[in-house]
């Protein structure tokens, strides 16, 4: 459920569209247009030396990247925990490290003491960086494949939790497993950086979008309104983060506070419809398109305002009514599989449209060498880059191929990794060493073969996901005139990192929350649980599924796949009033509640919009950042509190006028 | 503890001067001057023909003065019920009354049946009828002296609860005795109007401010400004309204909901310092001055921060240990006493300096025969008025002499007052019918002297402050070409109307929350205790005063003198910031909770006046009456809900870590 793209414009299997491309570049975009028309991009950085490689790798840019890098993994692993859906980050990411390094470069120069001044390549570099660092909190699957492992999760899943099946994460662990599999993508996508760049000219959008971000911050107009965007994010990063401060204070137990906030009645939570006042899903509502936020309102009222309600009815006849509440074996199992079917549904129609639109594309691409390949992203206008190389792409081409990576260091990398990798694994999991990379699923139950499962979904999703981060940064590059060297040595730098802050963050979550991963806890991690039950589901067969579970399931099936191929059949227009399937199915196994704040981030932009346009676009995503990384950031204290042994004082608890009563009674006598 | 003033620029006794000239006018003042570089005001409405008086009395402007006085009564009466503390409610009045006509007549002028224009006269008709009718709900006691003599108030004040002193209020019994003692006031200023102002020309602040703020309504560019402002109202209302709705929810029992949120701890709530969520007081916060809201979080820090803490440690040693915890024996007392003393000490300094200060003015005045007296009031620049008669007044003058009452309305009018006295009183309280006029406090506790205290403090308080009312409205009336007949007519009209909303609006209270005047409940009537201990006081002597309580006493009297004699000596600058010690006194009983709305209702302010000062002075008052006005008009729906028997669904409860796992333990076993 991230959002950065797998690369060359295509969506990857999940099917939600963040909007990588942040609005505010779209008014400057006009605005620049306008000024292109007498000077281009370039033109504009005509007078600025490009530095040389070397020098785009300064050490301030990592120190800033480590300090992001360690931020944002908190922001991205308490996403992962919570819901698992992750906006995408870079908007914020590249304010926060224009404002630090800007700031630092300012005091330096005052003093007389700045040897380098800030450049847009330099500011490439910590983009990449700490993009790398923060992606490894998610594709580490602290939330889904690698958390799914564990015997909390098991214990949960009730299928195939004997210990052949369990592999409870440490910290050494974690690391070994990641520096192994993370750089795999790396080196792959080196040597076809040129043709997907260059040759083809795809558009990576959040490469593209990046790009004209730090492009704008460095010129006289966009550093202006840059400085109002910090001020504004850190004006709503402050705001959220005092809030979450407070909260705290009330949340003495789990079931107390403000995320248990009744807003609509004590009837409609128990079907957790519920507003729970947490800033960062308004922030990441605001940042979701709408159509996004409207299909998960509908997935929630469908589910647990209608099907939910309906099946509990059931209980005693379709599904035994002793089991525990949350068994795969009851309610809990329709909730899951049925979430499941639907999102492979959309999935499988969006893999199979997206082959079919690439092979075409290329097919055309080689019949009649057309410069440019626009591969149609499904909720994204296509920006057509024009065919004749213009005077600003003949510079881009120019220093792109001028640093090139030899491919011995490919080559040299995969020995390497090779060497390592054989040496390390058998230390990660003995038994499963061959089954990880070949067998998976096939192993069987009796053999580990859900840890096998979730282990070779790990591989797969570090791969795609470092390889398709580093073509998006190649075209940033490209874009920004940084150089590929240093983006390929930023991206490793970043990538090391996040190997070894990423665990370690989730460590904190882990020993700080004692009750991480437990569904209704602050920190459920859903996503591990359907992992696991993927797993599960893989290794056992339809066997375990409750009563007319499995029927249930090839209806979503079926209508993902039909809602999807009506979207595609009818106007864009038409389109943009039909729910997304995968977005419907995601508050299905998770609960209603986010649905209610994003809604809510949602309203707020519209009822921004409808005032101040021009305003909206250009500060609502540095307010949802605001938002977002300010209450991320406040679990650093909140878990530092929990290590301590220091707990909130007050519980703000819910009770019904009887109960309370009741209550009242007993504290009373 | 109210707002209006007795006539004459004096403030009363209670030394509170809330900011009746509203800051909308004094930039329109402004802008006005400049116009009247050009045109005076009346050159302004030279145009517009002035009706009769009879004219000016139409029959909707008493339906919309009907409708506003129930409304207005509400919220006065919410005001009286939980602090006693009620701001100028002219500008909201004004706005309201406005609205309602001017849309009403524009429908009308659309349909093309409006008989007779919309004149300001008219608008100055409806503001003085809603001002009388709401101003019983105020004067009327039902927070105070009237409430002060029921049985629920006599056993909290332990002393003197015997049937010789108590008098529970019925509907009827409340209905006569307003309408005895309402009128007394009225016919007495009736023969003085001339006196005080054509020849004196006393300034009658909240009286010139609403002239200012009719004018300028019927002027284009404040009839403009006034439409915003309604919006602005409306908006905020709307907020206020939905806001206190949503509260209710949550509100199961005594104990629960936000009017109990321990903000800063369950500690410092222990000690009345948390924020209640109460939209009302925020909006009171903004109309007062800061130096109010300043003052009132002095005081509440002095009293619950330091001094009650402190004499709470001396239990058992001061007094006994095992009184009931409101009983004012206890420190109940100590809160209620040091209270009263700085309040009779701020009250007898203000009142000796006005007595000197009118007695020197009026010898100035008469020796030079100056056309203009202008009496110093403390906080408020005195805007002087030009000392030759200027063409305005020429014009002004001469429509207020047009209209003359003969004085033998007003003497058939005590005539009457007299006959249905005699006939009517015994009947409201037969025991103390002497005694109420004339002994008062002298007959003794045996024979109900705390009965016969209140009873002659309700009596002056309704002579005083209708009759003060009248003055401001002959000022207004002066000021607006409105004839002093249609004023006197719209006054009796108005204070007849509020006779007999005022207590069926307390009937519905009192029906509908069964713990009214209960101390710590949501309509504690703080003031009726106050009322009450003051008669005690001085039926029974200082004999009933718990130790040291006396002395105290003395040096909180003497403190609060000497504050005021400290803030007349320095500078206007300096006296800035030395805390009035009237606004100090309150918290001391009432607690701090209201301080802390009131203290972020000036900061807001304040915060709006740093971004934007010209808007914040335009449309803060606007926006405060509509926190005030929502959150009030909702205690309307919530008692229907109350007198239904509908209860709130949930408790919203505030448990302490240990107190929360004991419950919790209960409720799961």
């Amino acid at each position: 459920m991230e959002s950065r793209d797998v690369g060359g414009g295509v969506e990857k299997g999940d099917g939600i569209s963040y909007p990588d491309p942040d609005p505010v570049n779209e008014t400057k975009q006009r605005k620049r247009n306008k000024e292109e028309e007498k000077v281009t991009m370039e033109e504009l950085f005509e007078s600025k030396e490009v530095p040389t490689w070397q020098d785009q790798l300064t050490l301030r840019a990592f120190v800033v990247s480590f300090i992001l890098g360690i931020l944002f993994s908190f922001i991205v692993m308490k996403l992962n925990l919570t819901t698992g859906i992750i906006p995408s980050l870079n908007i914020s990411a590249g304010l926060l490290g224009y404002f630090f390094v800007k700031t630092w470069t300012k005091f330096l120069h005052k003093s007389g003491i700045l040897k380098q001044p800030f450049t847009r390549q330099e500011n490439t570099v910590i983009q990449t960086c700490v993009v790398a660092t923060s992606g490894i909190a998610f594709s580490g699957g602290f939330g889904s494949y690698l958390f799914g492992m564990s015997e909390t999760i098991a214990k949960q899943a009730t299928e195939a939790n004997d210990p052949e099946n369990v592999k409870n994460p440490t910290l050494g662990w974690m690391i070994g497993f990641l520096f192994v599999v993370s750089f795999i993508g790396l080196f792959s996508v080196v040597p076809l950086r040129k043709i997907m760049i260059i040759d083809y000219k795809l558009i990576y959008p959040s490469g593209t979008a990046t790009a004209h971000l730090i492009n704008s911050f460095h010129t006289p107009q966009g550093a202006k309104l840059a400085k109002k965007q910090v001020r504004a994010l850190g004006k709503f990063f402050s705001f959220s983060f005092l809030w979450g401060f407070f909260q705290w204070f009330f949340t003495a137990e789990r079931d107390c506070g403000f995320i248990n906030f009744p807003t609509f009645g004590l009837k409609a939570y128990d079907n957790s419809f519920y507003f729970d006042f947490s800033a960062t899903y308004v922030g990441v509502g605001m940042i979701c398109p709408y159509i996004i936020n409207v299909s998960l309102l509908v997935g929630s009222i469908l589910s647990w305002g209608l099907m939910w309600p309906l099946i509990d009815a059931k209980k005693g006849d379709w599904y035994s009514a002793n089991l525990e509440p949350k068994s795969l074996h009851g309610l809990q199992g329709y909730k899951v599989f049925i979430a499941i079917a639907m999102i492979l549904g959309d999935g499988l129609y969006n893999f199979i449209k997206v082959m079919i639109q690439t092979v075409l594309g290329l097919i055309y691409q080689i019949r009649y060498k057309d410069s440019t390949i626009v591969l149609p992203t499904s909720d994204r206008p296509a920006n057509h880059i024009p065919t004749s190389l213009s005077k600003d792409d003949q510079r881009r081409t120019q220093l792109f191929l001028k640093d090139q990576i030899p491919t011995w260091v490919a080559v040299a990398g995969y020995t390497l990794l090779a060497a390592i990798s054989i040496a390390t694994i058998p230390h990660l999991h003995p038994a499963q060493m061959l089954a990880i990379f070949t067998i998976g699923a096939w192993a069987g139950a009796s053999n580990g073969g859900v840890l096998a499962g979730l282990a070779a979904c790990g591989v797969m999703m570090n791969i795609v996901s470092t390889a398709s981060d580093l073509m998006q940064d190649f075209k940033t590059g490209y874009l920004t005139l940084a150089s590929p060297r240093s983006m390929f040595v930023s991206q490793v730098i970043g990538t090391a990192m996040g190997c070894v802050i990423a665990p370690c963050v989730f460590w904190v979550f882990f020993k700080a929350f004692d009750d991480l991963g437990i569904t209704g806890s602050e920190y459920p991690a859903p996503n591990a649980l359907i992992f696991r039950s993927m797993a599960i589901l893989g290794v056992e067969g339809f066997s375990s599924l409750p009563k007319h579970c499995l029927t249930l399931c090839y209806v979503f099936f079926a209508a993902a796949i039909l809602i999807n191929a009506v979207r595609d059949i009818v106007g864009k227009k038409v389109a943009s009033f039909i729910p997304l399937p995968m977005a419907m199915a995601i508050p299905f196994y998770l609960g209603s509640f986010f649905t209610i704040d994003m809604c809510l981030g949602s309203l707020i932009l519209f009822v921004w919009e409808k005032i101040d346009k021009a305003k909206a676009k250009a500060f609502g995503p540095a307010v949802a950042s605001g938002l977002i990384c300010g209450d991320g950031i406040w679990t650093l204290p909140a878990s530092v509190l929990a290590l301590a042994g220091v707990k909130p004082p007050i519980c703000m608890k819910f009770l019904s006028r009887a109960t309370n009563t009741k209550v009242d009674k007993y504290l009373g006598g």
